[in-house]
């Protein structure tokens, strides 16, 4: 005989309707599996009204939360709201009247988690979160248990799948920045308000989660050094791939000698690591371990089905009471680790790739080393093509790449170029992601 | 304060000292992370006197394991010995001893795994094996626990790390088999003997094992069509490339309508699929899920470090009880499951790539054509290259690929080519991957 396990349901867009269709459609095969039958008691909606590609069975739906709360049969609450506010408000009380949670909600996490986490503990509840990073794969179980032998040195992750459809996009069909993200929102890849997205929030929320658990350190989301990928230009994804490299919004969190670093940002990626290859609305993690080496997974970061499949296997470990002893057991997540010493900013070496937009005019390409070079930057390669020949006074973009350097001496050689005479505009500057090697190499 | 965990360890090879390593020198922060402390009470060698490369602590060596299935302070017995009858013996009278049992052993469990999960159920006792398969990679657990929702349509793995190093060495340095094997053998990829590598059995344990789980069907050994690589030739890995694809030895769970394919053979990857990116030493596995789409898992499949995390994970996770609950709960391993139908042998479409040594002289290319046209089979693409011109009757090699098409086909064509005038040789035939697609696309 199956155990029944009540649910509460949260929220029912894209990945709630797909919950909801599994947990129907699959009920019998579910439990002939697990030994467990999840029976959809509450669906919470904004707006009961509305229709749903999904038939969920009578009297479950219902415009707030007071009568799941109050039902004693809802063990498990599965939030799928999203947003930070309302959400938390939702999880503490869920906790609070007893209820173990699964969440696929990364900013709450990122910015709440600590509370939300602590609340559990001291309800003597649990909370799963393995689809709110990198959706479908099963990561946050693979670091936080898979690898929990391991010091964690690097982890780099294509957490937005976004930003990762446009930038693959933008190269494969010769594309602005503009005309990739109008194609994304036509074909849902991203949305009609893309800003938390594109601007790297969306990435920033999702390493914050990632980096607390494979450091085990309480990261916070504000130590997050963040840029996005809105205004990237094709000149410089196109001129990446002539030097080996895919541009990636890549996010990182990276333990060195004097701290972490927590950075989101474009970065080249040489082409043949795994990374590079991680094209479309796929994400991606690579993690680099003290004794795994480096280990790197791979699939789908978002949509109804995929992130369904992580909530789901949540669901099962929280039933089986293995998500919850893990919880009290692993002293993992940030409510119980110690805050990470931080690196500062611009310490950080790699190889960096620089666009100077140059006059056509004698002297530059000397004036731009001598700027370089006062910095103590040595130049890896240095391109410049010849200027289309149409009379009049032309910019041409010269590419360099300097060898392994410090990104503050990097930030200064940009401000002095920009007084530099022939450099028309604040260089465009990327840098390239440079292999940890990991401990078992 | 930390709970006592007393560990059996038999066999103390390249694996078992990086585990002693692990448990002796990371023994307080591992308690403080996961609030256990592993005691290594007995080492179990066949030469007690042998020097490692680890100083174990006095009086734990012995050579025989009576001391240590009487001790009734070890809870878990690490099975790290290899081989199938000595290890399956042991095993059992450790689980009879009321141990657990946590084994690396890919072959115990492929030719002996339902006993010997049987016997763990009816000792209520429970075995982990997350380094059986894909070593460092967490695999399994990703598989059994994190894609539990899915139904499994198909699983792709590079599961030899010896072979992957052979293949891409050859391409590298364009080397011949032997060449390549040499080099592996030397930098301690290969074993003096390398038989069970190269000719496909390791990684058809290893098949065996992850397709009983990612299906849930009790697969048979015997049931693996396996062809290794010994014997292949730098020519097709380079021809392959030519035409846009990696060879690898891919080991293959594919579930048809009609049945389940499990096959180990030389395979081309398109180059654009993540497993064609799969270099050295590593091993990587695709698994197509129903609702999760595609997910892909890559790390190091060997080595002493790398599989000694995932047999400390697995250690951690059947200390806390949670290993013991999914064995107990789960209904996916092959004592629990039905044997899937399998699907008769040649029935799988796929493009396939054919080598053809042809003597220089007019018609053959026709004929070969007709050949393939006589089993219904149509040319996507023919290659020949003019041959060197220093007289003589010269053999050139056609390189064929063919539009989709079954297998048993492609074979029948391969017996008739061998009696074509002009053949002077049994063609080489290599499937070409094909991607399932998977529920999310």
């Amino acid at each position: 005989m199956a155990a029944r396990i009540g649910i509460g349901l949260v929220g029912c867009g894209v990945v709630g309707e797909a919950l909801a269709r599994m947990l129907l459609e699959q009920r019998a095969e579910i439990a002939a599996r697990t030994g467990l039958e999840f029976e959809l008691r509450h669906v919470v909606v904004r707006d009961p009204a509305k229709r749903r590609g999904v038939q969920l069975p009578g009297g479950v739906v219902g415009p707030d939360t007071a009568a799941m709360l109050a039902d004693r049969d809802v063990r498990i609450v599965v939030e799928l709201m999203g947003g930070t506010d309302r959400a938390r408000e939702m999880v503490l009380s869920a906790l609070s009247s007893g209820k173990d949670v699964v969440t696929a909600n990364k900013a709450l996490l990122a910015v709440h988690g600590r509370e939300v986490f602590a609340a559990a503990r001291a309800a003597g509840r649990c909370v799963a979160f393995e689809a709110a990073v990198a959706g479908g794969i099963p990561l946050i179980e693979s670091v936080r248990r898979g690898l929990i032998g391991n010091d964690i040195e690097a982890a780099y992750g294509i957490l937005n799948g976004t930003c990762n459809y446009i930038l693959t996009r933008m190269l494969d069909n010769n594309a602005s920045y503009a005309h990739a993200l109008a194609e994304a929102q036509r074909l849902g890849y991203a949305e009609a308000d893309p800003t938390l997205d594109v601007d790297g929030t969306d990435s920033a929320h999702k390493l914050t989660i990632l980096a607390s658990i494979a450091m085990r350190r309480s990261c916070e989301l504000a130590r997050v050094r963040v840029s996005g990928i809105a205004g990237i230009e094709l000149i410089d994804l196109a001129s990446g791939r002539e030097l080996g490299y895919v541009c990636k919004l890549l996010a990182t969190a990276r333990q060195y000698e004097d701290g972490l670093d927590l950075t989101v940002e474009p970065t080249f990626v040489p082409k043949e690591h795994p990374l590079a290859a991680v094209a479309g609305p796929f994400n991606a993690v690579s993690v680099y371990g003290s004794a795994a080496g480096h280990t790197f997974y791979y699939g789908r970061g978002a949509g109804g089905a995929p992130t369904a499949s992580a909530v789901l296997s949540d669901m099962i470990e929280v039933a089986s009471g293995n998500a919850g002893r893990v919880f009290a057991q692993l002293a993992v997540l940030p409510d119980q680790t110690p805050p990470p010493a931080y690196r500062p900013a611009g310490e950080t070496v790699a190889r960096h790739y620089l666009r100077i937009g140059l006059a056509d005019r004698p002297g530059g390409i000397g004036r731009i080393a001598s700027t370089l070079g006062a910095e103590g930057i040595s130049i890896a390669t240095i391109t410049q093509h010849e200027p289309p020949r149409n009379g009049g006074v032309h910019v041409v973009p010269v590419i360099v790449t300097t060898h392994p350097v410090k990104r503050c001496a990097v930030d200064r050689a940009i401000r002095s170029m920009t007084a530099v005479d022939g450099v028309v505009s604040r260089p465009v500057c990327i840098p390239v992601f440079s292999d940890p090697g990991g401990g078992a190499g």
